[in-house]
């Protein structure tokens, strides 16, 4: 492997072992002599869309729906970098017990880093989602890599409404071919959700702690990445997670009696289309009003303001966000802070914007806000019925009560 | 006062008591009377920069600039909204007990609400800081709004160097009218650590819990806001505080042995400068390239991206990046994850991001990576230099170990 990758000095060569440790050897007054070349075929970004059958056994089907990410990649030997380039096979062969608990199929969909997902990928994920449903899988799982999840997860809990079971969003992040990968005991909880799990929503299944002793399953619209690479990165936000799977018992325990629960397969709706034409505009100190104004004169049609605290932008921005909502522009509040509520009636700023027509997102969250208002703008002609939807809530994207222990503690309390 | 405040019904009218708790009374079948007519003069946004002694005792010299927020807040009656218009002696009567521990002098900077704070203010607000340091001042406070407080600390943490004592920046979440106030207890630990502590650095004092026993001390360029309401919204991130001040015992604990310690006076430099044309842009799915192109277009020296994961955009947005670069835009990589540390080394898309010039920003803060990005620029003309210090640890905005227990746990472990 690369010595950037895992060492920084040049005179050090990293060596892959079998069992996925690595091994470093100095070069100095070495002699390295080539035994073998090999490189990989990587494939392109395209999955093809197919379904494979990989076995298993019993009544119950489990549709796998693969888009990529860390959890179908592997280091690439030529550069030592990660890319998606597991096959279905090999999906399944992280996790050899799967095929005790269902007849597989692997959907070959995407295989792309999720930094690279879009609006429209999100579009095409729900559409083989719903396929899958009316065709009668009995679980759903989504192979997805960790960047934008949540991101996806909040399209698909906009964009297929009545669900008959969960539809559960799993990444990794460590490719299964390192020892410390979160990979198999992630996709085995997930599919142990999707067979199990008695609610009808969007939830995203990843460690809980760094150890490998429970996945939290959390609500797809409340979660968030919130560490860069740690397993355990995943953390509900303004919510609790919606259940947790224990190992080794595999053991499910629901922890949040608020959830929607399963409909009937003849009531799941579908509204896979999202505006492409919305932005995400971050306040800091210093922002410009052009930005807005470019925005504007670029015919998006709407834009999220991620504000600072109770939900404010400076004061010099305001007749920029005046304008976008007078031309048509819907002009959503939701705060950096991440965890806690807009509102925009305490202080003068708030209720300046109030006033301007900009709408709070109450506690959503800001990548949250900024899909909902992808598909209100994409499936409701009517301004008037957007911005009451957005306000409203739909699929638990809001919490009215937030009770204290929500809030995360850092434990300088206890520790320090 | 006004009923959108605290109560949405228009037939309950809110009366403020002078023990600081409201009163709602129906009026429904009411009768109101005018006794008294009274308006508060809120005065302008630009304090009179004047120095008013308030009292105290003792050789000690206390110093407090204040620039606006909340902590110098109070309701206002008219329209209900907060709003900064407390004079320096209502300031200190918030804490009597303040004129025993030293000469107590505000200076009266500005009276704005912190999300209108620009690089401009961070400019002013360091001179003013500096001028009270060389005239002799033993401690030195900031009273400062805590919208975009974390932005102002690390802006004073770049701009005055060899600190002889720490500059305490400090607000707070609810205004001194309200019974909840954090006020009081954030400003007296604020003038504990000021005279006591060990370190010359910049930090900011705020509640570490939602109870009134100990007040936070986090280093200036390693704290965020997390949450919109809480009185324990502000948090360390990717290290420890400096130290925490224990109620009712009054007891300032260090709890961080790696600190900048106090330095001679002499050695004290100021340079305040903050070039305004840089921005921060966030990535997220669908994010277009036109918006980079258009901060080229308009002479920006600066882009911090906010990257998702390991320090990543959409490959649409690279070409954009590129031009960016090549026309002496300096572009730097920071993570949304707020938690954890860049690393462009692993997948493909950092590598691609890292062959055309992007920085990482190791662990900082995507705030403090613009500060200290548009500090570097307005202070360093050789952009090579700019570059090579923004990588490398100046004051402490760097950590290169994360001990495990420095990640925020929620307490489904335990809990749920």
């Amino acid at each position: 492997m690369p010595s950037t990758e895992l060492s920084s000095k040049d005179d050090v060569i990293i060596v892959k072992l079998a069992n996925g440790y690595n091994l470093g050897i100095s070069l100095v007054n070495a002699y390295v002599e080539v035994v073998k070349e090999n490189y990989i075929n990587v494939g392109s970004s395209e999955g093809e869309g197919a379904t494979t059958f990989v076995g298993g056994q019993g009544d119950r089907l489990i549709s796998i729906v693969s888009t990529g990410g860390t959890i179908v990649s592997r280091v690439e030997y030529e550069t030592g970098a990660v890319r998606p380039a597991l096959t279905a096979e090999n999906l399944i062969d992280l996790v050899p017990e799967l095929k005790e608990m269902g007849s597989i199929e692997v959907v070959d969909l995407y295989r792309i880093l999720s930094e690279n997902m879009t609006p429209k990928h999100w579009t095409s994920i729900s559409k083989a989602v719903y396929e899958k449903i009316v065709g009668g899988a009995d679980a759903v799982i989504v192979a997805h890599g960790t960047d934008t999840l949540p991101y996806t997860s909040s399209a698909l809990a906009f964009a297929l409404r009545n669900l008959p079971l969960p539809i559960v969003l799993v990444g990794s992040q460590r490719s299964s071919d390192r020892p410390s990968s979160d990979s198999a005991l992630n996709l085995l909880a997930s599919v142990i959700v999707a067979l199990n799990a008695p609610f009808g929503e969007v939830v995203v299944a990843m460690h809980g702690s760094i150890s490998d002793n429970y996945v939290l399953v959390n609500r797809g619209v409340k979660v968030r990445k919130v560490h860069s690479s740690r397993r355990d990165a995943f953390q509900s936000v303004n919510d609790i997670p919606l259940a947790k799977v224990i190992f080794p018992d595999k053991k499910l325990i629901v922890i949040n009696s608020r959830y929607l629960g399963r409909c009937r397969v003849e009531d799941l709706i579908l509204m896979p289309n999202f505006e492409e034409r919305v932005a995400i505009i971050k306040a800091y100190p210093g922002l410009s009003p052009e930005i807005i104004d470019f925005l504007v004169d670029k015919g998006f049609k709407g834009i999220v303001l991620e504000g600072t605290g109770l939900g404010h932008v400076n004061e010099a921005v305001i007749p920029s966000i005046k304008r976008a909502v007078e031309v048509g522009v819907v002009v959503v509040m939701a705060t950096q802070t991440i965890f806690g509520r807009v509102n925009m009636n305490v202080y003068t700023t708030g209720r300046k914007l109030l006033m301007t027509g900009v709408l709070p997102a109450s506690d959503m969250l800001v990548e949250t806000a900024y899909v909902k208002l992808s598909w209100l703008l994409a499936n409701f002609n009517d301004l008037t019925e957007v911005k009451n939807l957005f306000m409203k809530n739909l699929v638990y994207e809001i919490n009215e009560v937030h009770e204290d222990y929500i809030y995360p503690r850092w434990y300088h309390g206890d520790k320090l």
